[in-house]
């Protein structure tokens, strides 16, 4: 079995970088791989695609070097086990707000004794080896979401959780929870303070803070102490850059590539 | 059945702007189609798309006001008669590098006499209405494309073929066979003479000169006198989008939106 | 955010008809969304859809004016918002027998603080705009299934819980429920008046009833005051014209249409 | 091997009646297999369905007792022989004029020395067995549309082209060659006596006359001496009764059967 | 309604054989479906299948004569529902280590009374025939697995909860469960006495034990008194015969097939 | 853009090893590309997989270390050109009978100068690289099916062509076309004088003799000259492996895997 880069990173103390999949096509998955992050995590939550569509995806990842990791669309064993079954080399699990929604996640992740994972790493034992199980549980991550003021109030409890490596932020759902609009909350104490309750906690652990963030938003989130940001999406790098060559083409804005498409 | 915005265009001498369609995924499809402009077409010619996947992308960009096109991967007339039915309100058919081959499209595009286009329009009865049997071979584009020496050679010629209502210059392939590599060629004569040549011949027949290009070289293409210009596609802007987001990301580049991705 | 359709019916008291998809593809859907009626569910309980093929369906029936509903196969806050973040504008939740059961529903169909839907418009916020989190609470539609015996006895407290805006019975399992097979129990009291229960707990709490009937009983049903009512299914429909199809040809049955089929 | 329904209507001298398949999704395919008919086509030239999605239509359609057809998109080697290898026991062949189009055909449908189909049975050596190989030429049909003009002119070349079982007349295309519009053209004498030319053409050369008609239009193509008879297609059924349905439910149109749904 | 296979085999003593699909492709499930076994599961816990691509896998099964079984992801009801739905004969459910556990299994399998099973039979109603409904819940087979020590613990509970046809082993979770590893554990005791239990169990309430296990395995599982053996999985037989290729061809064994591949 | 595995064996006179993809999914891909071999071919011609399903198979493939090659359904530009921009290193063509059909081959494969194929290499760019255009007529190989006596014949002229890299012979063909079965034809002298003399051409003229053969034809076929061998194929494979478990299971075969499936 390869070793999981994601966990690498977070050995050496490497602030780990990630794109987020949404569209449910093998190209764009194998170009999110190729970028040269630590990650590439396909949201099977909100992005448009479901298990069937997941396992191409989890495969073109594989043409990079990236860890390929599933957003689950909830704390579910059967989605959990099914795509690891499919190589995902870790989970991140929606809305786990006690510390009994961590061990349920941490259960659908790892083999017994550590939890309850079911045995049939149908896709892993090709294309990580025979050594799968011996080094699962030590590779595969467990990444439960904090996003409300629940979690934040048993984030000890849930970090204490063993089997869990890292906390991810969802932070438009932070924000509603908080009684915000989602968007842009920086200047908002009530979020920053969340922002930093919830990097102070993981350190008390132990336990890597994670974040859905952007390339704009990387400094701020590795100073505020976050160590997995997530800095590009499929679907929302796509819309952005056909907004700009529409605007370009519309005379609203400069710039652009004097190269013809292709 | 309704009007072809794209027609419209040319009618009224605006010129018409594009998108291409490179991914199979009708997500990408359906923002393509909601960017306001006049056409979008799927690339089944170099695009990851082939027919079965073309169904929902014709499908999705009819959300929006755009013209749905399908470049066809050749001058067949089973692919073309199919991305009809499918509901495409035109056809861009590479490599016409001669009268035969201009007839040879126009008769796959058009219903007898015009041509010889098999009737069975199992979307467009739904979708058109029960006027399109009468109306077809007035709202539908066959738009050949001209992207060799060979057929520069035989401009004139293709151009006369009755029914081709524009051509579709390939830049790359122009490029390749006047000797040059595909890619920045604004400052070579042969090329910029090709394009001279181009515009010239479909103004002496009244046929709208059309150019896959890009947001930046917009301007200069309508400068030239092209009435029909692609400024973006959606795998290219989603590679740039990415690659600028890594940029920004590495500290290589600045900017970029605040929030967070979603 | 555009208007939900289905909820204007509610608001001004017009009855709302509706059809069902249970066929995996985008061009029986899009013919489901043209027939002009106010909703358009796409069956992922019962019908041969699952969530990766619902995407392009709920694409295709915006094609036309009906609102998009889906019935997710089970009550669970992870498909129920992976729906709505594909564009359905409402959900049918199948076996919501307790209060508590329609508060789960509720809470995975709304955003905090009236319930703890997760955000991530990835489609809405392209096909409904930048006001969706503003409005959807407002616009999308939470339908519980009222068909067994418990449901009706627990009818009250479900109508109670806010954010229930509908209830939509299942005949057959309803009929189950009360010891009948399935198919026609118009005659039976039982039914009926079950059927009649349900329209009064409705009445009581400005809920709307609903039903799975057919075009034949839909007089009836109006009549027996329901306000939304599916009144086709495609595959049912199908079905019963191939049926017919082969009477005809058999001359078991008469009548049908001169001109060839395409 | 098992023996060809189709094949052993035509033998008889019994009429094959058939249906036809539009949509891409295995369970209308399945249904339609069911329906007691001589074969099924599955049409990959209008209808809505591409090399990709037609093998599981293929094997669907094999739960019922029909033969299973491919109407393929156009005369071409290569699509005639993936439709036969994935278990099609013929093809319907669009617009062939002449002599040379259905020797192509059949070149194309038959192994050597009889044709150059090329040999490579992938599912058929599974389905039908191992004497694929010495049966298949006397099994699988090969049909030619006849359906222009030319096509009348050359009828008696095109039958006597050895392998050519039957012919299939496309009604829609041959009123268009004949200048009429498609639709009824049972009152046009040209479109009659097209029609009868070529049921006698069929007779002087030992084929089997075939025609795209619909249950109400069997009883006078019988009549007209016509043995293979399409009578019903998916889409158009499914079309036909979703609008009966809304008709109903309107009032504009009595009956209709008072079971729910399902 | 057809006879269940599988429970003829249960009821006449026979040992029923069964194969395992983990391939989301209808040819190979065909191949699977045509061995002459008594039933083919479709794993869509531990196999690269989720429900979209599993429907025409059940059809392609259905072109043999074993019953077509599905392993759900989890005990979950909607999804134990909509495999029914599509024409699954019977449910394995994973990981069911108490009695509450099976009676949910149960009741997402059977209708009322005998449980909750939500009525829908889309597919079924057109394969088995107008009398599914009566027949269904003495056909359709549930099957909980019993492949941890709390199971066995529970075993009888779980065997005696009404409806519970069978129990299915999953040897390497059995194994993990205790504390081995998964692979060959023949020679554990431990093991072995697990076997052995379950079996007596089984005997106990006349539930059928079954279990995983492969062609070697199967005289061992027979004599050890198990019912119901999978002796071929798809992707692993694919996976072992490739190498076998490979070692042949690399001169690191002998034998194989003379004839070229087709 | 990377070094073509396949060139460096033939270029250092090793033989290349092959194997052969023929179920559409994307996880059998991985595994004929997982086995070390020098190429693996889709096969788009007799395989069950058109366009759409092999993108993800040949991305698949890249997981592995060989070669992924395409053959395509016929000798088409269209889609020897689609199967290259999505990333196929090598054309296998059926049926190359002359000179004339070998240079539309090479046409279709390399760009101008040397032949006509279209610039747009979607997937390429970002799997090869920016170098792709000034590499791909060196990396890529076109191989042209020898397969009838007609073939043979034309030998000298199709090795002549500039741009054949190797021959690529189809045996069952071959002994279609010599007038003998498919199937075991090694003691047949004219079948073997055949292949004799394909390898005799092929060196005559530097052009790489290969062949579809199988793991035990290997040591004979290279003993004959043969450079480019296929010794495997997935569904032959699995069929094979899946009988063996039946007879070993039924008794009437030995050994096995003593460990169950997983």
């Amino acid at each position: 079995m390869r070793d999981n880069p994601l966990r690498r990173c977070w050995a050496d103390g490497t602030p780990a970088l990630g794109a987020w999949a949404t569209l449910p096509t093998s190209f764009s998955a194998e170009l999110l791989g190729r970028l040269g992050l630590d990650y590439v995590c396909i949201d099977t939550q909100h992005g448009l695609i479901g298990y069937d569509e997941s396992v191409p995806l989890i495969q073109a990842i594989g043409l990079g070097s990236s860890t390929p990791l599933v957003r689950v669309p909830w704390n579910e064993p059967g989605i959990i086990g099914k795509s690891l079954d499919a190589g995902a080399m870790g989970v991140i699990v929606p809305m786990v707000n006690t510390a009994a929604e961590a061990e349920a996640a941490v259960a659908a992740t790892r083999y017994p004794p550590a939890g309850r994972r079911s045995f049939g790493p149908i896709r892993p034992r090709h294309s990580e080896g025979d050594d799968y199980f011996a080094r699962a549980n030590l590779e595969v991550a467990c990444i439960p979401m904090v996003e409300t003021v629940q979690a934040i109030e048993n984030l000890d409890a849930i970090c204490e959780v063993p089997g869990v490596d890292a906390v991810y932020v969802g932070p438009s759902d932070l924000a509603v929870s908080l009684g915000l609009a989602p968007g842009d909350n920086e200047a908002e104490a009530r979020f920053t303070e969340a922002l930093a309750a919830i990097v102070d906690g993981c350190r008390r652990h132990g336990v890597v803070p994670g974040i859905h963030a952007s390339a704009a938003l990387l400094a701020r989130r590795l100073e505020q102490g976050f160590r997995m940001v997530t800095i590009t999406a499929d679907s929302v790098a796509l819309a952005r850059a056909l907004r700009e060559d529409v605007e370009t083409a519309r005379g609203t804005s400069g710039g652009g590539d004097a190269h013809a498409l292709y």
